[in-house]
């Protein structure tokens, strides 16, 4: 472990030196309709603790996949009802793709959380059979749900709890975790007006720190493993204090805050759709 | 740290109940054209050892960002060029955004590396006044170099590269870092065929780790800072050696192959774009 102290660029270096840390802890039970997902997981760290001998700390990061949170909430849908599921997650088709052997098309739509995704994020992956998970009914709730009952019970001020998905992301193969949910942190690193190495302004680098987070942390749970929570320590920067000088807003401005879709969003429609759409209407114009 | 038999799913678990560690050693100069970046970027990680104790281990993934791979192979344009060096990067313009105070136009362009990018990746933060940074030629030969370089010196075989870069996605506010070259790493974690915790077979699951791992890279090097250089330990179930299973191969498929697009590309064009198509080709299609 490196110390400030022995850094070239010593005291104004914002991460002082210190490694990032991501680990996962073995042992969440099955979750269930019901359950106190607060309890579950307090009691998974607590255990970790005592099997390492190093316990959640002042600025750690707890990460939480959506499915157990889902799970404890109920969001169980019985999987016959899935295209219905993802037709009443829906706010706006934006793109559909259609599937072989007489499959119903596969839909990219913007959910009623502003997320855009495959089939709304209404998911069969690690739930019981004949079953569907729907996306927890607000994920930002449950993150400050989920802080709040780990703050009381490990004794700590500055806790940031992060909600996440996987989803598939236009022009790039394969799925990457982002945050549906956050409490108590700094979601987005907002360098704008800051300058650069070269004392150059920084211009449009707004980071999104959570999603980071999330793909960091899918890296340390694993999809085959099914481990649902990880701890991230090292990110105290982004963890505010209830008595810093983010006062009130320690709680965070959520996951939702990350959502940027509307008349704005270049990627609105997919190309097919509105490609469509702007055919049917030049044929209906009035000639010239 | 955890050890693999204090696991209560013990020996089955890939991920060994190790931690994933990141650190971006500081002290990397400035870099200039015609550098040899494998001996810098050796002689910053040979400090780093030599004040932390910890060298450099197999299985490690080293990570670079692309700002410094193109420094290094004087990837440097006239700032005055920017725009001509934009279009000279661009394959296909994907869709475009007014901008005020008289401004070109912010072109979105798939570019030459297959890479969806705002100004198709060409960049002006963090590079001397009055230049900007196109990318690399070829991130991933640029990997495989810096592979060998590093190998060779601290007498390694299972070693992972990763070259990044910063990029905006669409429906998602901020920024994150991906991977544009990637050497001696599987790039994405192929889990189709597998079974989840409920045995149930794992539907499309291909997740994209050189991207998760330029994220959680980014974290720690962090924009402010300028830190080009992080490692990331833990992951080596993705580096493969080159006596492994693997044989040839492991050097890895490269992050090309995270590559999405074509006519398979639902978002192949922007929204506006697509729809103007459609207008003019409805308006010059034969009336019924």
């Amino acid at each position: 472990m490196t110390g400030a102290a022995a850094l070239p660029d010593g005291g104004t270096d914002v991460l002082d030196g210190a490694r990032l840390t991501l680990w996962a802890p073995p042992g969440l039970p099955e979750v269930r309709p019901g359950d106190d997902l607060g309890v579950l997981v307090g009691d998974l760290l607590a255990a970790d603790a005592r099997r390492t001998g190093d316990p959640l700390a002042e600025g750690d990061v707890v990460v939480v996949t959506s499915k157990v949170v889902s799970k404890a909430e109920g969001r169980v849908v019985r999987a016959a009802d899935r295209e219905q599921a993802i037709t009443d997650e829906t706010v706006r088709v934006v793109a559909t793709r259609e599937r072989p052997d007489g499959q119903p098309p596969l839909r990219i739509v913007e959910n009623r959380l502003g997320l855009v995704m495959a089939a709304a994020g209404v998911d069969a992956s690690n739930t019981p059979d004949g079953t569907v998970l729907l996306l927890p009914e607000d994920p930002d709730a449950s993150a400050r749900g989920l802080r709040e009952v780990l703050r009381a019970r490990f004794g700590l001020d500055r806790l940031g709890v992060v909600v996440t998905d996987t989803a598939g992301r236009p022009w790039r193969d394969g799925v990457t975790d982002i945050a549906i949910g956050a409490a108590g942190l700094r979601v987005v690193d907002d360098l704008r007006g800051g300058v650069d190495s070269h004392g150059r302004a920084l211009s449009a680098t707004v980071t999104a720190v959570a999603d980071e987070i999330a793909a960091a942390s899918e890296l340390v749970r694993g999809k085959a493993t099914g481990r649902a929570v990880a701890v991230v320590r090292g990110l105290a920067r982004y963890v505010p204090g209830a008595a810093s000088d983010d006062g009130g807003a320690a709680v965070g401005p959520g996951a939702r805050s990350l959502v940027r879709t509307g008349p704005d969003d270049l990627f609105r429609e997919g190309a097919a759709e509105a490609y469509a759409r702007g055919f049917a209407d030049g044929r209906a114009a009035p000639s010239r």
